[in-house]
């Protein structure tokens, strides 16, 4: 092996330790932690969080990473960890310590404060630290930018390399032509819905068994993966053999957790194929936010609301709740979990709507960063937008501008990888259908050859190829909304048996 | 502050930090990971342990230790810091790092080792490696040990300080003259116990709910603390405002869970109310083992296991469990919590065959460590002691030498702590009832003045007073085995209707 590469092995582990330490601890505050804890905890975790910052940005590592960016010697895997810790350390270093810790402490400010004001619908109690949390951003925006970038690109960049406003204005221009007026005549039909058997009580017990059932069922290996409860589903991992997923019960919507175990879980099973040699290095996790989402999508939407899927699984959910579900067949029940309903909040958003709700809030971003938009105007633009394309109007901030946490911890740009990751999802379902019989697999109840086409030609690879070469490399060809906009049309005029 | 004190205090942070990451992925482990993250978390917790080894054994806190050993104006609990941590450094200090490192692997190999030769019954596969370890352990002791101190009370002085053979030698001699016989009288006399109905089945997840009732019953606060399941049960903390204790469900024994929540529950009271200034420092958590078992016993055995304790909460538990305990009275429930049998494991004996227990392995490990008795003897000598003070002889090692992990981990003295714990009971609970109305109390179902007691006088000193000078402060005496003899022959004759 490289002896440089040695010596830069031993740094990770010591960086990897320390940052597994924090995930541990942050999946510990989510799941378990009692109330009263955070506070005395918080200053450990601010410790380790010094100490991962001291073993990233050194003059030993900086070195290392220099002299081994020119070896030709390094293995792909070990080349991408270079360039994966390069980018991380050179970010990192163009901010002065003193400013990256007051901003860490304000983020940490931030969440508190925007939970209150969420919590009491008080837009102008969380508006200051919005803006000074802005301010920072703009300005390690600014560090961090190459010559001529826009800040707000600079930001993107971020999250999506390379999926830049020039990739994403004209990616979200025809999902505004061709979404918003689909939904709207969707919307009109819904009087044809009744969901109400979906809204009977399903005991949290029985939810809960059914829900591993189903986990294990879609390919969560529970020897390598635990599954828990939290407010909001969320999925970590401490490495490929131990990832984590959780969910959240609501008694009168049993569907809630379905679609959550099923997206969390193709979250995790991206994790759980990342190849051994990728894994608690740099290079480990999934090529991107917006390639991570696909998987989680692919699954939950693509797969996860057809009647193929459900041939196999619906008598399952019925031994679960043969009562609630006695009058209901499995096309009712596709049909049901299918149906897109302008709603203003995000996270409860149907597949039609979701792209929408990411799309105001793209423009909004993009505005408040350029600078057209100020933090004071926010509220009313956020509403006007809810009106213009999804014909709903929030009555306050609550259901409104302050219902997500992204912007208070400053991740700006973040938002797009949601929408992004739908798309991806779509252009990969097109590739796989050409080599896979998919729907005979969900058919069959047998997910396997779907998953080990995914692992060989995406999860494996971790972030050793980035998630443009995956897209060329599996589909043949660069990003292309199209593919979305065409499985949306196509899958909402025939439900709701519209015409084009 | 002093100035160096407050350096220190900067060195005391990163360790304590690291400190509570291990004990959080050691919580998780037994909690919760999965089957197969063992192996790649094992080198995320070998890092954070080196890393905790570097903050803590380098030339600068050295330096400001000695420094600090020396200053006159330190508080209290400060002085207690620098005394706690400069032991520990000292100690560790003696070792070459690269035996520690080596021990430390042994270690965590024997852990497995242990674990199978226990499920296959195979003491021969363990014996090596116990051989090893046992050396280890004689060579550290050998490093540490004063001039002319034996080797075992070198241990013994690891997990008790003060408490040599000189204490011990007495104190089990005369558990072996007072307890061996009367335990053998009363087995005689259990015909008279029918405890049948506890045999039932009693559901699992009720028994759940009744114990998180009792836990916070006896004071154990939800806000600060976790209540998980685990094999076996156990408490840990982060520091006092996160305190976690496990329980372990049995359908067939509710009595078992009972009595683990008022066990554990003992230790995490203790750890809820160790001062903040000593939390997350090297002078909190309690005094000593021996400290912190009696404050469990006390809870879980003589409060625990009275009837005045009962009275209130008996009928919660038969709200829980009407059909199996309908005719069940207070009175026969308490007699059969309080059966004493003579059995062949310790953690699953009764408060009077407890003590033997402990004094077998006490006898045990003295011969071993001090070069009487070798591993090859052992298994014999186990056996033939369980038949000479218990009457009852084990058929195979896993019932027998196999049961405990302790000596594969080198706890080698850690054992008569838990003897010592509830003799320290029994003597604070006699001066306890000098100045409060216990049974009182109890019979009201209100147990804070009795926890109020403890933390004024036991509690909140954390680590700043020893465990003799405890004693002494709060009983007015030394060390005195008496009280626990004159308790456990009080008790056990009158419940047995034995003549003395």
């Amino acid at each position: 092996m490289n002896q440089d590469y040695e010596k830069l092995a031993g740094h990770i582990e010591k960086m990897t330790a320390l940052q597994t330490a924090l995930t541990l601890f942050d999946w510990d505050a989510e799941t378990i932690a009692p109330r009263d804890s955070l506070e005395m905890t918080a200053r450990m975790v601010g410790q380790l969080s010094s100490l991962y910052f001291e073993a990233l940005v050194n003059e030993e590592v900086k070195g290392l990473l220099q002299t081994l960016a020119k070896a030709d010697d390094l293995t792909q895997a070990q080349a991408a960890v270079v360039r994966e810790l390069s980018k991380t350390l050179s970010d990192l270093e163009k901010i002065p310590p003193e400013e990256y810790r007051a901003f860490r402490e304000l983020q940490a400010q931030a969440t508190t404060v925007w939970a209150r004001a969420k919590q009491e619908n008080d837009f102008d109690a969380f508006a200051p630290i919005l803006s000074d949390m802005l301010s920072y951003v703009k300005k390690f925006a600014a560090y961090r930018r190459k010559e001529g970038q826009s800040l707000y690109d600079a930001q993107l960049d971020e999250y999506e390399e390379g999926f830049t406003k020039e990739v994403l204005d004209p990616f979200f221009a025809l999902l505004k032509e061709k979404i918003v007026p689909l939904l709207k005549k969707a919307a009109a039909k819904n009087d044809s819905f009744d969901t109400s058997p979906l809204r009977q009580r399903f005991d949290l017990a029985k939810q809960k068994e059914f829900n591993r059932w189903l986990a294990a069922y879609i390919g969560f290996d529970f020897n390598r993966g635990v599954m828990a409860e939290s407010e909001h589903p969320f999925t970590t991992e401490l490495h490929n053999h131990d990832v984590r997923i959780t969910n959240h019960y609501h008694e009168q919507a049993v569907e809630n957790a379905i679609f959550s175990t099923i997206h969390e879980g193709g979250h995790a099973i991206y994790e759980m194929n990342v190849a051994d040699e990728l894994t608690q290095t740099p290079a480990g996790g999934g090529a991107s936010c917006g390639m991570h989402e696909s998987q989680s999508r692919f699954m939950e939407n693509m797969l996860g609301r057809s009647l193929a899927f459900w041939e196999p699984v619906y008598p399952k959910l019925k031994e679960y709740f043969p009562q609630q579900l006695k009058d209901v067949g499995v096309e009712d029940f596709v049909r049901w979990i299918n149906k897109a309903q302008p709603s203003l909040i995000r996270t409860e958003a149907d597949e039609l709507t979701y792209c929408l709700h990411v799309m105001i809030r793209y423009e909004l971003e993009k505005e408040l960063i350029d600078g057209h938009l100020s933090v004071e105007e926010l509220p009313g633009a956020w509403n006007d937008r809810y009106e213009a394309y999804l014909g709903v109007r929030p009555q306050n901030d609550r259901e409104g501008v302050l219902q997500d946490i992204h912007w208070s911890q400053g991740s700006f740009g973040y938002f797009p990888s949601y929408a992004l990751g739908n798309a991806f999802a779509a252009q990969i379902y097109h590739a796989m259908k050409q080599e896979l019989a998919v729907e005979e697999c969900l058919r069959s109840g047998d997910l396997a050859p779907i998953r080990d086409w995914l692992k060989e030609k995406i999860h494996r690879f971790g972030q050793v190829k980035k998630t443009r070469q995956l897209l060329q490399e599996v589909t043949g060809e660069d990003f292309n909304p199209q593919y979305y906009i065409d499985y949306l049309i196509g899958k909402f005029t025939k439900l709701y048996g519209l015409e084009m």
